[in-house]
């Protein structure tokens, strides 16, 4: 598997150390970042032989073929010149895209004839030709254009490269790229895109991601290309803003995870054990620092959760209503901060989870588990969550909220707590968590998308757009086939600078209830009720005409309300709690799936208000 | 002049105070900030009023006309509330856009006897309708059809929006727009946008920008537009990603600015005086802290500069060469800190470009003169960098270096300066600034570039877009007509973040020679030539095929070199001095307008590598 050197921010060595580190076997050599090096081409031989790394391809050549016979004579020599760096490199292999050049001319024979000539001075290198058609080339812009002119230009050393960011950009049929010989495809490059009606020379120089991050279908497409007999390497080329300028050692593991991924779903076998089925969020935990805690706590008391246990050996709180579990841990947050610690999954089969994480280069976090304790295999998500594995209701034991057994580490992780003896708070009528949500930093929202998709083997959803109060957001939610398990990723769209972040990459906890009149009673008699302004009932009577009493009850209760043709939406939630959390209470009635995205301003702009009034 | 709220960044209480602060006297309320608001109509109403600030449009209205009965009735129903809220505001004119609901008919007939029966609704309340062709509108996307449909309508409470926006974007002919009564044009909105190949709706809702920002006329537009005899406001509506999250109190200033620019542009009086001609740059003053105030004056003796003078009354030392001139301010900056503290032009006339400048806002610096020292009118530009206009030449004196009075005020900046006696050197053959570069915030780039533009009376030249190491970046130049004036802006395309931020926003001031190797040969002598890799030359043989001996001058004085039709273009640079500035010497030949942008890549690796070698 290899990776072309553009992905990647940084200098060449940089962009080599990484890949190797993440565990690519090739690399593509992009020329200007060999040009912008001090390293001579020698160097860089002996760098990747050390990181065992091959170069399996130098890139590009560009506006070679079917030109005036001046130009020729120039490209020939410039051709010439690029052999050579290539003997001295160790690199083999030439990417030549098809010309855009405005003195050539639309005349495959021509272009054949060029093609052919400079595979015959390549040869004479050791140097093979890989010919490729750019989605925006000026008279070669297909995969089977390009393929019929390497037929006819009938070289040895001259073969294809299929780009499927080029082949699927264009809504090409693949189903011709059957009728290519594996021999003559000389290579491929992979690389997925979102769905974006743009010209395709800009959407491929700013928005290509790594495969399973955006819209193509490119586990068919690598299938198809496999089904040929291709067995050269899968290469990534992705040109994407934000990767070119983020740690490429972090981006360098996203790109071999996508791989990993794809080829999982172009059925190759990659050894990766299949994702097991998930249950439901067994526990979030919430860091929570001095002053901030106690803040957690009241939440949780007012949304009539029970402290049933405490960790037998850490300052970590257990609290409980319904299958909704909060761990509240005092260890490791800073005064006044709280953050989204540990997300806990229900798997069928948590070692198995935790085999296809670590398959999946996530990092294994050292634990410090006492004897007794259950051992939790743990791994860390983008954006500084931790994520375990574990079943709490084994055996088929229906595990009820007092009984506990300390003793038994096959009892599971609540084992860990020692019961408080609290009785159980009759509670809010919350049954269960229903999403978690988690704002990312730029450079981690496709990574953190690609590793809940891979590693939890979560589907994305539609993604989303909010005009937020303090610059616009964009969001993905991810969710299992049952919609047990549901993560709602957001990130700024630009990252923000000094101007009033209202709240710095907030974090929630949405908990799903039958009753949320309940809970919202309750969280207001706390004072814990986040105010929703006259003005947003005012528009919603406008736009969506509820039945007056409807709309008194969503107004009494600070209710935001969302409907589709499948059911409707209310929620509601607390105050941010320390620097980043809050909770979310949410209903869903029919069969809505969506999270309230329009609400979201409203949500924001409350919140702005609160933390105003508050530290005023 | 008005803006709408959607322009700016926070809650609509920011976003009002922020319009009013900069100078606005109407704005837009954009619906989805007032339903956000914990202010209620009335609220708003008064505080706008106590702002000073009309609420001259209500914004939109969607998706209303040419529908079936049923929709037809909500729709209705969602107007009446909305003419209740603009009562309530005290807001006379609601905008309609026309509509993309699935549901609507391609039927003109219908479309006008739906708009006529809203305008006799809204009438009862006091209220206007101005219907807007969106671009992307499902069947009315041209103003001229919008026209006919209000024609055809014939409601007194019925009447037009332009947008400068939904009219450019589609390469409208404009010159239909003569034919519509000034009665019936109820309102303009202004946006500038750059030129962008791509699915207009996501152009609109993220790319537009303030007019003068961007590839559109709008001057011939307005003047159009004005030209009909409209008299109503001239009211900006931008959406854009980085305007969304910046500070408004800055974006506020920008857009009025904005749009004074424009209208000078349209011919229509604003009081602005016509930017006086400038005649290059006078000085640039660098500040630097202690330790890099060494490594800045070494720099300037390596590249021939004289320190001719000390500031009487500041720690301020003169350097000269020519008539390029450096002032290295002790005084401000912190330990090892550099930055271009202020760029001094020679203006025709001073005066009246300071008063251009602070009719243009720019904020005036308060200064420390002292008895007998010259009083420089001094602005501030975005960025942190301050403007002075000046004449260094007066009364048609040709002032040399060693001619100071240090008493006349009348004698400029220079007189400020006592001579050091020190003789003048033979120098290196740099003879004047041939431009300052300065790398922007996120936020502060398309300011800076109105700011310039404006301000001095520049010209954009086309913008630049450079794939560099650690992230793409762009840069656009400004010039006056006679290029004595260059400044060259550039921008990280992604916020950086925290990987490998080689040098923070770094600035530099390029000296021009007609002698570049006599320059990289001092600097060469000095240790302060920055070195380019051996791949460099390579390339750029394989590329551009120079003439051998030429190849051996460019590598053997590490100069990186670019040409065009017009001519050639040969620099070399210096190590960064302090924390991010350096110096860069330039030498064109023919008619070559560049600034080598292909060969920045090369010297941002090459700084990189001088960095970490000088700290290791």
């Amino acid at each position: 598997m290899g990776i072309a050197t553009v992905c990647l921010s940084g200098t060449l060595d940089d962009k080599l150390t990484a890949a190797a580190a993440a565990g690519f076997d090739g690399v593509e050599i992009f020329e200007p970042d060999l040009v912008a090096a001090a390293d001579t081409p020698e160097d860089v031989r002996a760098r990747c032989a050390d990181l065992g790394l091959t170069i399996d391809l130098y890139q590009p050549l560009r506006d070679f073929e079917a030109v005036p016979p001046p130009l020729l004579a120039a490209n020939l020599r410039r051709a010439e010149h690029k052999f050579q760096v290539m003997e001295r490199l160790g690199a083999d292999l030439l990417l030549v895209c098809s010309t855009v050049h405005p003195d050539s001319v639309d005349d495959d024979d021509l272009a054949a004839e060029h093609l052919h000539l400079l595979s015959e001075r390549a040869a004479a290198h050791g140097v093979r030709i890989a010919y490729e058609a750019l989605a925006w080339g000026r008279h070669v812009s297909t995969f089977d254009r390009a393929w019929r002119i390497v037929r006819r230009a009938d070289h040895p050393s001259l073969g294809l490269c299929l780009d499927s960011f080029h082949i699927l950009s264009r809504g090409s049929d693949t189903s011709a790229i059957r009728v290519i010989p594996p021999e003559k495809l000389f290579f491929l490059q992979l690389a997925d895109a979102p769905r974006l009606d743009m010209d395709v020379l800009q959407w491929s120089r700013h928005h290509r991601l790594f495969p399973g991050q955006g819209a193509f279908d490119l586990a068919a497409f690598l299938r198809t290309v496999l089904d040929t007999g291709y067995t050269g390497p899968l290469s990534l080329e992705v040109f994407n803003d934000v990767f070119r300028q983020s740690d490429p050692r972090v981006a360098a593991v996203d790109a071999l995870r996508s791989l990993l991924g794809l080829q999982e779903g172009a059925s190759v076998d990659t050894a990766l054990p299949a994702p097991p089925r998930l249950d439901g969020v067994a526990f979030v935990e919430i860091g929570a620092g001095p002053g901030a805690d106690a803040e957690v706590a009241g939440a949780l008391d007012a949304l009539g959760f029970t402290r049933s246990g405490e960790h037998r050996s850490k300052p970590v709180d257990l609290w409980e209503q319904g299958s909704a579990r909060i761990l509240v841990n005092r260890a490791a947050a800073a005064e006044g901060a709280t953050a989204v610690a540990a997300i806990a999954v229900e798997s069928t089969d948590p070692p198995a989870s935790a085999r296809r994480a670590e398959r999946l280069l996530a990092p294994i976090l050292p634990r410090h588990t006492q004897a007794g304790e259950a051992d939790l295999a743990a791994v860390a998500a983008p954006g500084g969550t931790s994520v375990f594995f574990c079943r709490t209701f084994f055996s088929g034991t229906d595990f009820s909220g007092t009984d506990f057994n300390g003793t038994d580490t096959d009892a599971g992780w609540r084992a860990d707590f020692a019961p408080t003896g609290a009785p159980a708070e009759t509670g809010a009528g919350l049954h269960s968590v229903d999403h978690v949500a988690l704002t990312q930093q730029t450079d981690d929202f496709d990574g953190a998308a690609l590793f809940y998709r891979t590693v939890f083997g979560l589907d994305p959803e539609t993604p989303a757009e909010v005009a937020a109060p303090f610059g616009l957001m964009r969001s993905l939610a991810l969710a299992d086939a049952r919609h047990r398990v549901r993560i709602a990723l957001s990130v700024a769209a630009v990252r923000r600078g000094g101007w009033a972040p209202a709240v710095p990459h907030p974090q929630h906890v949405a908990f799903a209830t039958d009753d949320i009149t309940a809970a919202a009673t309750r969280l207001r008699a706390a004072g814990l009720l986040l105010e929703i302004p006259a003005n947003y009932y005012e528009d919603l009577d406008a736009r969506l005409a509820p039945p007056p009493e409807r709309l008194d009850l969503l107004r009494d209760h600070e209710l935001l309300y969302d409907r589709d043709a499948d059911g409707e939406f209310l929620h509601c939630y607390t105050p941010v709690l320390g620097s980043r959390v809050f909770f979310e209470v949410v209903q869903r009635t029919g069969g809505y799936l969506g999270y309230g995205a329009l609400n979201a301003p409203v949500r924001m702009a409350a919140h702005r208000r609160d933390r105003l009034r508050r530290s005023a």
